[in-house]
């Protein structure tokens, strides 16, 4: 029952049945995609998909490539927004799951409403949304943690079904059409953590979002699927569980009175979510160092950090080859922090994971896992050459439920990462993105998107663009 | 190293290291794929496909669609051919994985062969689609049978590698390109056993075909992913194995001198394998019972046979809804050949599969499972209101490796399924479909299987099309 329930719910979510606190959520979560897809779109990750795939998706001009004045075929935007979405690691994250929900949800609606000839309104792309985000989210729910535990990268895993729901819903699916859709998506089975630390990573992504995008306009042109793709016995669940229990019906069953993106927490460092408290606590500390510019790390004698078991089994890798890397590297994360007092985009180029200042510093630190620690906690102490050892405790990051990022702080994230993609037009375009929520047609405001480009008439973009 | 050895040996595979029997394995594979993949091209589920993703992929024109004039967008192109191929159920078998092995690799190879502007010939082409139907085949012996038990469909789940590998090949990938690809592939585990019996189960075919296009054109754009894609901890063969034994190392150490493709059957009737047996026994026993046209089901008394345990598992369903459903009914396959002295295309339409007659026949046989039969062996027994009961063992049936097809019988399979969509050109481009092997262009051959369409100088579509 399990397909049918959730494309029951997802055919009869309407604007008006959000609370608003979901909304609100919704809102954020777009917000803060936006940001992320912008500051990505110019990463040497995206960048190399494009030119691959260029010869087959640079046209029809269907839908616009976040950070770029360019409107490409909408499969392709799927997948190039969607890798950008997630390529620095600075997306959002269900922390009960550890999916990043809305990378292939809203790269594929935002793909969908910048084709459709019918207009989208900001209150039913949000509405969408949600009812991608709590697809992914509750499907997630069901299969965790042996899902992940066994090697799925959950949020692709997910993502692809949660974007099939949401662009079904924006396409009107009835409910045999949306099970389908589910089945289609829940066939396309994108994700492995074995990539982690490489290109593909992001594409898992990308292609969670094309997949979810194609899954739902199959089905709205009557292709078929089994109506028990999540809950049959050799349907979606069964099969990628990783030999866990399913708890499908459990989790259905929630829709629609625990919301989980209300849940959704926003990163405040570009970089795996399990080493978020090891850099906080670091940046804390460095504001208490009062460290000279020299000499600073020899300064530094050690740091010992008591971690959740997940944060070395995920990122316990001292010697990062180079940005990528770093991001999976809580050695990393604890040198920029104490040398540096932060760890943004720019603290995770190439120079400087490889230089020798922070290498010296990583070689210093002693992760040590201890099981009695939340996940976002952590525990840390310097020793110096010659002054008393600092020590701190952080018991819930930045960026977590009980210390969640405001609004404030995610736009001065959102116009960190977007400066160098979009200059002077950054503040224009943080404050666009907030009101696209509330849009009478979305395409109005991802017109306005466009960087760098002159605008055109609503009208001839139209005839001449949308198929 | 199972990801590094499979890339190495497939980089360094050429044509003259291809035993005769090898090429004439593949010459067969290719031949019986272009006219499964005509034959099928214009049936519903492709037409449904075509309609929803054609704004996506009619442009630009790369990649002919086999069975129309139309050359379309290569990743359409390796969708619409694959799901084409399979949609009929038939296509090739690897009989000891049930793989279907040459829909995804042929489906990117004549793809990437048409869009590429460096002229492949008929060797290279060759030799890129062993190199891939090697690769599937290794990989899906390494995770049998767990791995089909547990619900993959394992077709789609190794043919996007082999898809990879092969476009890969044309390609000219590094071995460290191919790495790559390999991963990329990998990561997009398509099919879910849960959707035999839908349109799903053909665009898992055509999926892991673009997959693999796809996966290849990222990683010759130096897009990366792991090198241990294969067999790393949290990589494709521990994610995807079922919980059985991965034994990757044992099968691809025996990559270049044990070859799948000499053990690829091909399909006498189009529907799951697992029924031929019952099938052909049927055919013969229609032949002996010299019934006359009416009564014919009247004068059958019972239908009795003992079956591969697999098959009542697999095809069970006494009361099929249409067409689709018939293909995986053994009653119905008994049917048909009782009836008919036939089970091709024409007795799987959704006609002849609701008809009363075939209906009451099917209702009068009795399949029981019998664990000490071989998967290609049945025992029949038929009993009659006035005649003495039959009798018929088969102990292989026809297609098995005991008792192939011919090549004439290969012909007049491609004659049967191909003149609906062909007419006159049916032989015509069954001959041509024997010479592409041989080609010195094979585009020189595509550019003549496109049905019903006024040829134009080559130079002049290169430049129109080719990007």
């Amino acid at each position: 029952m399990a397909t049918k329930q959730l494309a029951k719910w997802a055919v009869n979510l309407s604007p008006s049945s959000l609370p608003s606190s979901v909304t609100t959520a919704a809102r954020r979560s777009l917000y803060n995609y936006i940001g992320c897809a912008i500051g990505g779109s110019h990463h040497p990750t995206v960048t190399k998909a494009w030119k691959a795939l260029q010869p087959f998706g640079a046209e029809p001009q269907q839908a616009l490539r976040l950070g770029t004045p360019h409107r490409i075929n909408a499969q392709l935007a799927c997948l190039l927004n969607g890798i950008a979405s997630h390529v620095h690691d600075y997306d959002d994250t269900h922390l009960a799951t550890i999916i990043h929900p809305t990378g292939p949800v809203a790269s594929a609606c935002l793909a969908w409403a910048d084709f459709s000839s019918k207009p989208i309104t900001g209150p039913e792309l949000l509405t969408a949304l949600v009812a991608g985000i709590e697809a992914s989210c509750k499907l997630g729910l069901s299969v965790w943690p042996a899902h992940y535990d066994v090697g799925w990268h959950i949020t692709s895993t997910t993502g692809s079904i949660g974007a099939a729901v949401a662009v079904g819903k924006l396409r009107n699916l009835s409910e045999t059409q949306m099970a389908h859709a589910i089945g289609l998506a829940a066939v396309q089975v994108v994700g492995l953590r074995a990539m982690f630390g490489s290109d593909t990573k992001s594409f898992h992504v990308g292609q969670a979002a094309q997949a979810g995008f194609t899954a739902a306009l199959l089905a709205a042109g009557e292709f078929t699927s089994s109506e028990q793709a999540l809950e049959a016995r050799r349907g979606w669940g069964n099969v990628v569980a990783g030999g866990g229990e399913v708890k499908l019906e459990r989790y259905i069953a929630e829709l629609g009175s625990v919301w989980e993106v209300e849940r959704n927490a926003f990163k405040p460092f570009p970089c795996g979510i399990v080493v978020h408290p090891a850099i906080d606590g670091c940046i804390q500390l460095h504001k208490e160092m009062k460290l000279g510019k020299k000499q600073r790390v020899e300064h530094i004698r050690k740091v010992h950090a008591r971690v959740h078991p997940l944060v070395n089994e995920l990122t316990g890798n001292r010697r990062p080859k180079d940005g990528l890397e770093g991001k999976f590297s809580v050695y990393h994360g604890c040198a920029v922090g104490l040398l540096y007092g932060k760890a943004g985009p720019a603290q995770y180029t190439d120079e400087v994971v490889t230089s020798e200042e922070v290498k010296q510093l990583r070689n210093k630190c002693v992760m040590k896992a201890d099981g009695s620690l939340r996940p976002d906690e952590v525990v840390i102490e310097v020793s110096f050459q010659a002054a008393k050892p600092l020590k701190k405790h952080v018991e819930h990051a930045i960026g977590s439920l009980e210390v969640p990022m405001t609004n404030k702080q995610l736009e001065d994230k959102f116009i960190d990462q977007c400066t160098p993609v979009l200059g002077d037009r950054t503040r224009e375009i943080s404050e666009l993105s907030w009101t696209i929520s509330q849009a009478p047609d979305v395409v109005e405001v991802l017109r306005k998107l466009r960087s760098r480009t002159p605008e055109r008439p609503t009208s001839d973009r139209r005839s001449i663009n949308r198929f």
